[in-house]
């Protein structure tokens, strides 16, 4: 297939090698000329603009956004819209929120323009040889972008979801169990950490990940990152985030599931972005008020 | 009533005070000689060791042990054991845990000495002016000494609780509420200090102090730590523990009971006692192998 | 002053008995025709319509809301800007979104009406005999209104707390440290109920409230509650909830603060309204996946 | 090696089979006779009693021990101490506390008998065809027993872990982050369950279980579970529990170590074993005693 591909970061540079190494030609468009011409060298068409990359597509286009989302998406499918005809289709493959997916979902089919949300796990590595995707969009159309999924995916790694802004739904909610994962995970190897005993942490991930109840991909990543820095020594404990978890722990409250675990994963990366915190200053301040109990100076 | 008191630290010192100011008869005993010389000077009887102590009170003799839970209880045990004969009384109004309280209770009981486990609330105010006293032993002897705690409590600030171990229970649970009220609080007053507001910090802890639902004696400490230090820019957030809300968590467990906002309420305070955490290592490593995000630097 | 209130239920017309106590005259209006006529028995004016009641208002008149927050604020607004002057006041005393109220101050002020959120905390009874107010709104504005604040607040009980949107804010937070207060209180029940001793739970709850750290209104209707039916055997432990809790916990994620007692508080409220869980579902075929555990058939 | 088993249960059988199929010799003991009886049909050399089994094997002798931890552990050891000699091997492959683990190899080692805990990981499908193993025990002497974890491990699948202890330890924690895992998984898809969108679980899980970043053998056996029951109709949703886990969040409240996740992955676990709460009864009393709010009759 022919598609027309915007957005040539660590995500997109990676998917594109990998889609034209299953014979798929790019149109590769990016702000970052550079990307752009090294995507050339490996076999991609380049555009110098959206609209060129548009008139370089067969009909029905196919125009694959791999973009941060929110504004971003937002500006390309302004963009794309007068360009595009109906019957075209736009495969939105970044990290947006699942409304927002809706909504550009409606937008465009409005005037006959398909709208795919793609939810896109596996990190680079999977986006390079092989990723998951959750797709979200008109199962009949669908059918006819189907091939370039199944061959960029990993074997049985892509799975239509439903209705457009269920492939971003899903993938909210795997990034969340991805945090309540990565936080047991943590919180096991810092118990591991405190005990009596003196554990070599590569070695049980390395055994945990074969034939353990609990191995998977997590689990060998973290026996890498113990082989490449035994006791993790040369990095700080601050975990950052970039919106999925927030958000399904937000659906989790509008819906009125109750989701501890997740919840507290994504609270406790907050609390490790703090040095000092005022609730315990509070609690702190009490404790000295009613009890006498010390206080350590600031 | 007279009575033998042992330990005159922040609690036991006016303790002694708020009973003699009832009337009551103290012969004090600590190993520091100058609390003993000071809390003579205001009108108690001074015992150079605890074998004076106990020649120095009527039979039935009250001892009065409030010292750290534990080594020192069990010591004290040890010591007065032999000294104390059928019908003595021992109360232990320390923090000791439910379990040593009951063991305590079935060795002394087993040579007639009555046994009292006392759990005291209120903190030093409270102490010198009107404490609060959940009470395990012996109901029929419990009236014997029924006195001293209604004289030192607050109006209606007693509770007999039940056998012997009940009195340290009901506090130990007290404290988990507390340790859970205090979280709470801290928690509401760090969102305030986020948000897009200036607070008045201790106007708000006044104004909750009065007429709303949670008001309550630690909202009005809140108010007075906020008046003396009023972005509590002094102290470090640091939030020490002594042992009765892990306690709680302990229990909660060994007894199948969810308590998750008691648990959370300690697991914050241990989190508050790390500059960094293992576990965050963890995960930020993590997070760098599969989607390649930056890391921190320690 | 003279005031008109909009909405008299529970609430609202047991403030209006408190405002007119203090000498305040009252311009009543709601649907509900027979509450405007009782509330007219005990000597407060009645309107038939908004129209009406903003006719007999003295300008600049004083327009006092009580109505559930999102629509019926929202329509009240609406219909009572056409009818209001430059100068006019709204108090909008319900519950509503912070954002929401600054909305409606936002739009207000443009046609030079001022607008002041506030929250009430304390119940009926605070209603009745002396609530707890946090007022947001223009401070200079404030001034010519705060006695019917002082008049019915109880003691202390009302604070300025800044700019338009900040009362409801620290009510929402106020709301937030109830869930987490009444969270700790419950979980604390529950590990007495679960021990191995036979505690009089309203006796407890009465000691606690007397001269305890815990001490405060909450615990006082423990015992109220308990007193009225001694082992709760009469409810089921269903907690609902109203939104303010779950605004706190939507706030804190906003702005990155760790708040894991006020949020298990909320998650453990929607657990209580769910029989059986998909989240248990799955986890108890998991196990019975991998380790053979027997499943508790449906 | 000729290996004499004590226990042939879920786990123990398959280990035998697996042993078997490896070349080792097994003198097989249980109390249930039937299984001894089928295990001989496969192989397996049969023992009458404990006394036979030991007789059976050469020295230095291996006793394998696949029972209950506590009290079945403890007289087993009681039973063999006194029939092994210096140089003889006790290997226990069960699920016991550390300490446990710990105090029996203190007190083989003082008679020359070395004991190695192993914590066995895998479910029976592991026991059967590889198994994970962690084990603590002598280094030395555990060269010599390493062929037969070698053999009935996966590939890569078993690690020592360090002195006495540290194999049941890791064990333990291993448990205690399938505990986070499982609760992750199980509030995923609560959420997909509540969603507006219409989910197939079964396909979700295969998709999540190919390329994915959560991909492992817990959504692999998702996939299983909703493959035999889409919408996990048969069964309840109690999750129970059989020990490991709350000795991990025990562990951590001794070690300081903050473990909300596991921790609230246990407790949401005794939640769902309760079909009312006395905690949600408090809290709903509350609510009715201040706000008037409605409670659900019992």
């Amino acid at each position: 297939m022919k598609i027309g591909l915007i957005g040539l970061g660590k995500m997109g540079y990676n998917l594109a090698l990998n889609m034209m190494e299953h014979k798929h030609q790019i149109v590769a468009y990016d702000l970052d000329k550079n990307a752009v011409a090294r995507l050339q060298n490996e076999g991609a068409e380049a555009a110098g603009s959206i609209s060129e990359m548009v008139q370089k597509l067969d009909t029905p286009r196919i125009v694959w956004l791999m973009v941060p989302h929110g504004k971003p998406v937002e500006n390309l499918i302004d963009q794309l819209m007068p360009m595009l005809s109906k019957g075209d289709i736009i495969i939105e493959a970044g990290n947006s929120h699942y409304k927002e997916s809706i909504a550009h979902a409606e937008r465009l089919e409005s005037q006959g323009i398909h709208f795919f949300d793609v939810g896109t796990s596996g990190g680079m590595e999977g986006a390079r040889h092989g990723a998951c995707y959750m797709i979200g969009g008109d199962p009949e159309v669908f059918k006819t972008i189907e091939p370039v999924f199944r061959d960029t995916a990993v074997n049985k790694g892509y799975v239509y979801t439903g209705r457009a802004g269920s492939g971003h739904f899903a993938k909210m909610v795997h990034n969340g169990v991805e945090y309540g994962m990565m936080a047991s995970i943590g919180e096991g190897f810092d118990i591991l950490e405190r005990s009596p005993f003196d554990f070599d942490f590569a070695e049980i991930a390395r055994c945990w990940s074969n034939g353990s109840v609990i191995r998977g991909w997590l689990m060998e990543l973290t026996e890498s990152a113990f082989r490449a820095d035994p006791r993790l020594k040369q990095i700080k404990g601050v975990m950052h985030s970039s919106g999925e978890g927030k958000w399904t722990v937000d659906e989790a409250l509008d819906l009125g599931v109750p989701a501890p675990v997740i919840a507290l994963s994504l609270m406790m990366r907050y609390r490790s972005e703090e040095d000092d915190t005022f609730n315990g200053k509070v609690v702190a301040a009490l404790r000295n008020q009613f009890g006498g109990h010390a206080v350590d100076k600031a």
